[in-house]
């Protein structure tokens, strides 16, 4: 292992690194929400979405960044609202929102089915295409009581600094909430990044043959998050892999590393239609063995899109994150 | 400097590094644009917008990018479209796109000014918030007008290969337009590059210690632009700088480096409200001068959004442009 600066623990990571300039005010207000949330009695899930940048440059030009268009968290947030939780959205600025992903404007413009009607009147109207209308009006219906029942508060980031600091904070203001709350991390968060001691301040220029860069390990945040900073949440963290073949021991390592209650597992080509839940066999008080294979188990979630292609997986992995989540909270009450 | 396989010309660039799949549909479409357009007698512009990246991995899971969300692209195209051009709409996916740019999702969603209103009648209606009516209206009429009329066509691209590819393919289509096409190459295009056959086939794994990446030298495409694909074409390229101290000097040895007509010089801070022209003192055959003063011209533009804070800098680096997109064609008549 080449240890050249890669060993930032979370501690040091935040002893250097500088929190991002809207920190405070961002915290303020999710205190606020989760207060309202307390006094109505509503589970709350903090859903992180998007892909992190890492700024190669200190006026930002270049950077490295995740793949994620943020379908599975925007996706699943909406689940999580239907199913009466309130939101946490933490996403990367840009990405897909939940309600208004529905209408992308690459792939389905909203202006393409709005219409300008003259009518008979002087009063020009601008209408909804019919084929169009029932759509809308379902997803509009849903946001304007979200709104109503201001149950979704959105927070965004850019660099994975910003995330690492957001999520340090928003998790230590759920605690207040015991095993109420429940953390679905599914945004793509950089594992390395560019400590500011090492930044360039201007575009790095070229004319000067190839480029290199050498970045530093993002510390294990997990750690912290289970140890430290929310002991009674419910976490659920992801794992996306290219090589299928990797997918199940890397979520069992992870487990075993940070002691969470779920890995979700995908493989970057089949994310859309297939997953696996990989837990620890039993609460983690029970007794371990050093057998992975009765240590863990995996719940595998498949959806048939030839049979029903508007069926969106998130349904079902939100309705068994759910049951998942009430049983962790009804243990607790046993105990 | 470094030679170590920085040295991809673009003939070897090419050879070496494979089309996107969609290259060939992508450019029967745009041929039949261009068709169109010059039965209409139409000048065309092709607007390039957004970042492009370069990915770390063949099953892309990182990359890197450059800071664009193709403001400028997106603004321009709407002003050369108000001013009688038909637009290609060369943008990076995602990215801001004419007329839909007013409604970002994250700043300003359209379904916040969409209400459902019960009415009188069974038929449930949805309208538009009075106050933003007027806007949406205005938006609207343009846009629905460009497609009637056929004037813009929007073409995709996500990594710095595809966008090789399609400016190298659509401006050898243009050709056939002689001085009648315009390139206003606004994409945020990256400096270096990662060859295929440098590439790791699925996500580089992190708990290695820091990461190295080295990277090649994308070739100069405005040499072989200006050179062979599109010999009469207004090409304006853009230079994007964090230090002020830089921006002329770049642009003027972009011009000597390339010989094409306008290089647009933008701080990175102040872009939303100034810009550069710097050009050759007078077209490129007159006689040259090894003074760099009297060689090239500076034109400052500048809007004063304290006053005026709905004014776009892009209308007036539009409106400069097509004034000297009509003097380039008159002088070919005359000589």
């Amino acid at each position: 292992m080449d240890s050249s600066g890669s060993d930032f623990s979370a501690e040091r990571y935040f002893a250097t690194q500088p929190p991002p300039p809207s920190l405070d005010e961002d915290i303020a207000r999710v205190r606020t929400f989760i207060r309202h949330q307390l006094q109505a009695g509503r589970k709350v899930v903090l859903v992180t979405s998007g892909g992190t940048t890492v700024p190669l440059e200190l006026n930002v030009v270049r950077f490295l960044d995740n793949f994620s268009a943020g379908t599975r968290g925007a996706t699943s947030a909406e689940y999580f609202l239907k199913a009466g939780y309130a939101v946490i959205f933490m996403h990367r600025q840009f990405s897909l929102q939940p309600f208004s992903r529905h209408y992308s404007h690459s792939t389905h413009p909203f202006l393409d089915f709005l219409e300008i009607d003259p009518s008979g009147s002087n009063n020009i109207q601008i209408t909804v295409t019919p084929s169009e209308r029932d759509q809308l009006l379902e997803v509009l219906t849903a946001y304007k009581e979200v709104h109503r029942l201001g149950t979704m508060h959105t927070l965004n980031f850019v660099t994975v600094n910003d995330y690492l600091w957001l999520l340090r904070a928003v998790s230590k203001e759920l605690s207040v909430l015991g095993r109420n709350a429940l953390f679905y991390l599914a945004a793509a968060v950089s594992d390395f990044f560019l400590p500011r001691q090492k930044m360039s301040e201007h575009k790095i220029q070229s004319g000067k043959g190839s480029l290199h860069i050498e970045m530093d390990q993002v510390p294990k945040i997990l750690k912290p998050l289970v140890d430290e900073w929310t002991r009674e949440g419910f976490i659920v963290s992801f794992k996306l892999e290219t090589d299928p073949a990797l997918l199940i021991p890397k979520a069992r390592t992870a487990l075993e590393t940070y002691g969470h209650q779920v890995v979700i597992g995908n493989d970057l080509h089949r994310r859309k239609f297939e997953v696996v839940f990989v837990s620890p066999r039993e609460p983690c008080s029970s007794g371990k063995t050093n057998d992975a294979e009765s240590t863990f188990v995996e719940t595998w979630i498949r959806i048939d899109l030839a049979k029903d292609p508007k069926k969106e997986i998130e349904e079902d992995i939100v309705q068994e994150l759910v049951n998942r989540h009430h049983s962790w909270i009804q243990q607790s009450k046993q105990s």
